[in-house]
C-alpha cells in the first residue's frame, strides 16, 4: 500500500530505476476529459535529466506509453495506466553500494526494511526516476483541473541562499503560472536564475550538491473544497508531496513565518469584490480549516541536497561490520530542485484532483 | 472519510465543540497492552485550557470515558472508543458569527463546504476542542509505543521571535522526553519559557495573539520502519499533524534549512557503534527514503496565531452581501502553541503506531 | 481497520457485549438531511431481543444517544456518532467458556487472533449486539437514501424448510417495502410466518436452533450507480453484509439458481417504458457489470443457526489440552434470522450510501 | 478507486479489452519470495480461451511481461507490475452495440455511469479479459501463500444441473488441490466432466449459454487469521470474488444449506488431534467469527450464463429511443465457468494474502 497517492482517485506508482519499466495507474480519472499527450511530454521534459550542466548528464527516454483509460484522446473513466521503459543503465556502478550504503540515502534503512531483497541498482524503487510516471499522470490531473478552471504552477524559489521573488499571494494569475509551466528550471527573476545556475555549477565542480525550496501556487480553486481534520487540503497535499524524494519540509501560506506574526498581522480580512468574497491579504495560502477559501493556494516545499556527492564519505561496510570510506561513481544531479519542481507540482495536481472529487466530482 | 488518522490502525475523531460529546475510536490497537488512564489524564491536562494567563480561561472537564476496547486495563484488540462530554458552553457568543465569518477561520469556507448546515457554535467540528480525544487516544498509542521502547516527546521551540534550545538531534534521550511529557507548556530553557510567557501575556493584553513552532523528537524507533513513496514516515506523520488546527508547516530534520546546505554538510556519515550502525550527525531527522534509519526522529511544526482576536476586524456580512466589521467575544487563547503541542505529539504517536503496524505489528 | 463499513462514507462500529457501551461513527453523512430519531427507534425495535418466544428473553435498552453530527435534527456533515449503553449483563455465565470454546462460535479462533486478550463476555466484540449501532446508523443512511427516492426493505424468506413468497423482482414497490420495514419478523405471507414461528418455538423447546434466509429489495436506485471490478454494487454490499454475524452466503438476483439457467432464460430483455429503459424480467437483481440498471435490487443472504444451543456439545479444554463436553447457559436466540434482518438491511443501506456517494454525492 | 483488490496489499487491475494492454500492479508483495513464471503461465493457460469447444475460439497471447517488483526471480518488496498486450481484436463487431445494449451486459448501465465515454469495444474495462492480469498476480499471491503452507485450489462444481462431487470439507488435501490447479476445466469426477462438456457443447450449438457453480478449498491456513466485523475472511474474499465478471453469489461452508440445519446439526464439535484443535465436521467452511479456525476453507461461487448469446434478443435503440432486436456477432463463451474458475481462485489468493498480512505479515 506504499505507493498510492490519493484516497478516492488513487494513483499507484511502480518501478525500479534499472528494472524493465516504471509506470503508474490512476484509478480512475473522471470520464470524458480530453488529454493532450504533448502537454504531458512538456511536463516530462521539465523533469528530464541532461538538459544543462545543473543536472545529471544521464539520458532518459521518457516517452510514456498509455496502455488504458484513454479512447480517442479522452478519458474513459476506467483506470489510466502509463509506462516508461528504462534504458541507459549503468548497473555495475552500484555493485559496491550493496555493502557500503551511501550516507543519507535510502540504502541502509531500505536494506533492513526489505531484508536485503530490494533492488539497489540506481536506487531501485527509491529512485527519483519514479517521479517520471508521477509527472505523466500528474499532467493528466493537471489537464482535468485546468478544464475546470484550476491552474497549478510553480518556480524554484531558493537554491542555497539565492532567492527568487515570491509569488504575489493575492494577485498571482493563471497566465503567470501557465508561462512558468512550460519552462525547465522555471524562476520568476532572471537574475536570480543566473545566480542559482552559477551556484549549482560551482557545487558540481566541487563534486558537491546543494538544496533548495520550490514555491507552487494554485489559482481558480473555488471556496469550499476540502474537509476538516484529516482530509484538509494541507493533509492531502503534504502526504502527496512527501512522495517526491528529497522533500523534507512543506508549508502553506506564511508557513514557518507565522511563528513571528500576531493574529492582527496574520489574519486575512474579507471583503466583497462585486459579489465574490475575497481576502485583502493571503497569509493563509488560500486554506482555512483545511478548506479552500477562494484565494490562491500558496505552497512551499524544502528539498535537501542530493546525498549522492562525489566527495569521499565515511560509511560502514555491512559485510565486515567495520567502518569504511566511500567514493560514489555514476552520474548524479548536483541540485535536484529544478527537476523536482514538476514532480512536486504533479503530486499537488494528483492531490487536488482527489480532494475535489470528494466534494464535487469533476 | 475526513476524520480518520492512519490507514491500518485508524483513529476516527468526532464531535462538535458545543455538541453532546466529542470522542474518538481507534480501530484497532494491538491486543494485550496495559493502558494507564492516569497517564492519559496527564496528557489531557497538558492541552487543557485555563491553566495560566497564556491560555483561555475556559474550563473543560476533559475526563474521557472509555467505552470499549479495554478489559482489566488492557487492550482487547477490539476498537477502542473514548468520549468526553461537553459542558461550559456559551453558545450565544457565536450567534452573530453565522453571517459574519471570522477572518482566517474556517467559518466562511465551511459554510460553503457544508451548505450552511455545519454547527458553527464554538467552531463546531473545526474546534481545537477536537484535539482532546486525539490526545486521549494518542496517549494510548504513546503507551503502546513506549512498551516497545519508542518514546515521543516535544517542547515549544519558538513563540514570536523567542526561541528555546533545539533538541540535540543525535543525543536526545528518552529520559529528557519523558520529563518534557509531564509538563504543561514544556520548554527546555527556563529563560526562554519566561520570555515566551511574557510575550503571550503582552499579546493577550493587546487583544491579539501570536504564533509559534513546536519541536518533537522520537527515540528508540528501530531502523527499517516506514515505506517508500506514499507511506514514508514523513508522508504519514505530515498528514496526521495537519489534523491539528492552526498547523501551517512541517519539517523533518534540518527541514527548510536544507536549502542552504551542501550535500557534504548535510549528509550524515555512518559508523559502527559496537555492532549498531549509527550516524555522526542527524540532519535527516532519522529518516532516509521515508524509512527510519535508527537515529532519533526530529520534527518541527509551525502554528499560525489564533485567528480569534479581540481587536476589531473587517469582514463580510453574508446576509446583506456587504462589508462590515467584527468584534469577537468569548474566550480564546492568545497563543495556542503550548496547548497544541500535546495534540501534535498525539498525532505523531497515532501515525507511528500505524506505520509500525504496517511493517512489524506491535 | 476491522470494523469499518464503507470506503468513502465510512461507518466504524465499536463495543463489546458486556462493556460500557457499544456505538458507531459515520464519517461522514452528507449535510442537511433531516433525521427522524423515532424512525431509528423503529429499526432498533425490529432487532431488539425479548419480543416473542422466537427470540432470547434478554432485555436490551437500545436507545441510542447521538453525540455529534446532528444539529436541530439535521446532519451537519461532520462525523455522526451514536452510542448505546450496555446493561443487563450476566457476565458470570461466560466464565467457563474461556477454556471451553463453544463449537462454531468465534471463541476459539478469536482467542488465537487476539492472544487471549479479547473480551469473551457475551461474545465481546463478536456479539450480535454490535448490530444495534449498525442498525442505528444504517437507519440514518436509510433516511438519506429515502430522501433521494431510494427504498430498502426486506423479509424473512426462509426458516428451516419453510419459505415465504419471494419479492416480485420487477414490480416490488416502495410501499410494500415501507410496510415491511415497520414490522418485527417481517414476512410477506402470514401463513408462512406462523409456520416459521412454530418451527422456531419447537427448536427452542428442544434447546436447539435453526438457520434461515432473508431477502432484501431496493427500489428507486437510478441506473448508473456503481463501478466495475472491485467497487461494483455486489462487491460493496457483500463485504458489508458479511459484517453481520451468522451470515454465510449472499446472492444477487437469481444467484445460485443461475447455474441451471441458459442465457436465453437468464437475460433480461430491455424495452422503453415511455422514455425510461426497463427490463421485462429481473434475473440480474438490478445489477449488470456491478452497476445499477434501473431495476429493483434483489439480494438474499443465508444465516447459519445460532451456534449457542443448550444441548450438550463436545469441545476442547484449552487449559488441560483435553477433550471435554460443554453445556451452554445464558439466554440465546433459537433463531437469529428475524433479528438479523434489520441489521442486514442496515449494512445494505450503509453500502448503498457509500456507493452512491462515489458516483453522485447525495 | 474501483479496480483495487485488497486493503493492505492492494492489487489494482487496469485495461480495456481492445486497448493497448491490460495489466495489474500489486502494492506490494512481501520481499524475498521466489516467483516461478512458468507457474504463472500454467494459471493463465487455465483461463485462456480457445482450448476446447466449451470455450470461445478467440486466441489470446496471454504472456505477461513483468515490469517491476522482481529481481533475480524474487520479490523485492516494491510494487509488482505486469502487463499483457492485446491483440486479435475484432473491434468492428462491437460498433452496433453502442446504441443497442446487450441485455444483462454492462453496456447500458456503463454508458450512464461513464456518460458514454467508456470504451465499449470488447466490453472495454468490463471485459472478462481483465481477469488475465488478476490471474497473473493471483498466481504471485498463490506462490507466496504456498511458501507459507497455504494451498488454494478449486473445481467446477456444477454446470446446469450436472454436479461434480463436492470437496470433503474435513479431509481435502493440498495434493488434491495442487492436482486440480494444473488442469483446464478441473473437475473431480470424470463422468461429471463429460456430462458438463456435453451440455456446454449442446448450448453452444443452440447459440445459447449456461451458468454454473465453482467450489474452492484452502488448506494449511492456520487458526487465527482474519478479523471481526468488516475484515473477516468472508468479507474480504466476497468483495474480491465479485470482481470476477458473472459472479452473482458466494457462500462459505454450508452456505445457503444452513437455512435448513439445526444448530445441533450445523455445529462443528471440537477435539484434540494430538496437540492441535480440530473439528469433526466442517459446516462453517473453516471460518468462525470471520476468523480461520484451522479447518480447510470451503467457498462456492455462482456464475450466471454468459449474456452474450447468439439468439435474437429484444433490446432498445438508444439513438432512436425505440425498441429493437439484436443479434450478437463475434466470439463468445457458451459457458464461462471453467475459465472463470482460475480467476476466482486468483481473487481468493489476493484476498488471503491481504488478510494474512494484516495479522501476521508473510
Amino acid at each position: 500500500m506504499s505507493s498510492e497517492i490519493g484516497s478516492i482517485i488513487k494513483t499507484t506508482v511502480f518501478g525500479e530505476s534499472h528494472g524493465i519499466a516504471i509506470g503508474a495507474v490512476m484509478d480512475a480519472p473522471p470520464p470524458g476529459y480530453s488529454i493532450n499527450e504533448d502537454e504531458i511530454l512538456v511536463q516530462l521534459s521539465r523533469r528530464a535529466p541532461g538538459q544543462s550542466k545543473t543536472a545529471t548528464a544521464r539520458k532518459e527516454s521518457d516517452t510514456p506509453e498509455f496502455l488504458s483509460g484513454l479512447l480517442d484522446g479522452r478519458t474513459t473513466g476506467a483506470p489510466l495506466a502509463a509506462i516508461i521503459r528504462n534504458s541507459s543503465q549503468h548497473s555495475s556502478d552500484y555493485e559496491s553500494l550493496k555493502n557500503n550504503p551511501r550516507p543519507s540515502h535510502a540504502d541502509y534503512p531500505a536494506s533492513i526494511r526489505f531484508n536485503g531483497f530490494n533492488d539497489i541498482r540506481g536506487g531501485g524503487n527509491f529512485s527519483g526516476r519514479l517521479t517520471a510516471p508521477m509527472v505523466a499522470l500528474g499532467s493528466v490531473a493537471r489537464q482535468i483541473l485546468k478544464a475546470n478552471g484550476v491552474t497549478v504552477g510553480g518556480h524554484v524559489f531558493k537554491i542555497g541562499s539565492v532567492c527568487d521573488s515570491k509569488f504575489d499571494p493575492v494577485n498571482v494569475t493563471s497566465e503567470e503560472l501557465d508561462n512558468l509551466n512550460k519552462q525547465y528550471f522555471s524562476v520568476i527573476d532572471k537574475n536570480a536564475k543566473q545566480q542559482m545556475t552559477d551556484l549549482i555549477e560551482k557545487k558540481a565542480a566541487e563534486g558537491d550538491s546543494i538544496g533548495g525550496v520550490v514555491e507552487i501556487a494554485v489559482t481558480g480553486l473555488p471556496a469550499g473544497i476540502g474537509s476538516p481534520t484529516s482530509r484538509g487540503i494541507e493533509n492531502v497535499i503534504s502526504t502527496a508531496v512527501f512522495s517526491v524524494p528529497a522533500v523534507k519540509g512543506i508549508e502553506f501560506g506564511d508557513g514557518f513565518k507565522f511563528a513571528e506574526l500576531s493574529g492582527s498581522e496574520a489574519n486575512d480580512s474579507m471583503y466583497y469584490d462585486d459579489k465574490t468574497v475575497k481576502c485583502r491579504t493571503n497569509h493563509q495560502g488560500g486554506i482555512s480549516g483545511g478548506i479552500s477559501n477562494g484565494m490562491p493556494l500558496i505552497i512551499r516545499a524544502a528539498l535537501k541536497p542530493t546525498p549522492s556527492i562525489f566527495k569521499e564519505q565515511r560509511t560502514v561496510d555491512l559485510a565486515s561490520g567495520k567502518d569504511t570510506v566511500l567514493k560514489i561513481k555514476g552520474r548524479h544531479d548536483p541540485c535536484i530542485v529544478p527537476r523536482a519542481l514538476p514532480a512536486i507540482e504533479a503530486a499537488i495536481c494528483l492531490a487536488l484532483l482527489d480532494i475535489h472529487s470528494e466534494v464535487k466530482p469533476l
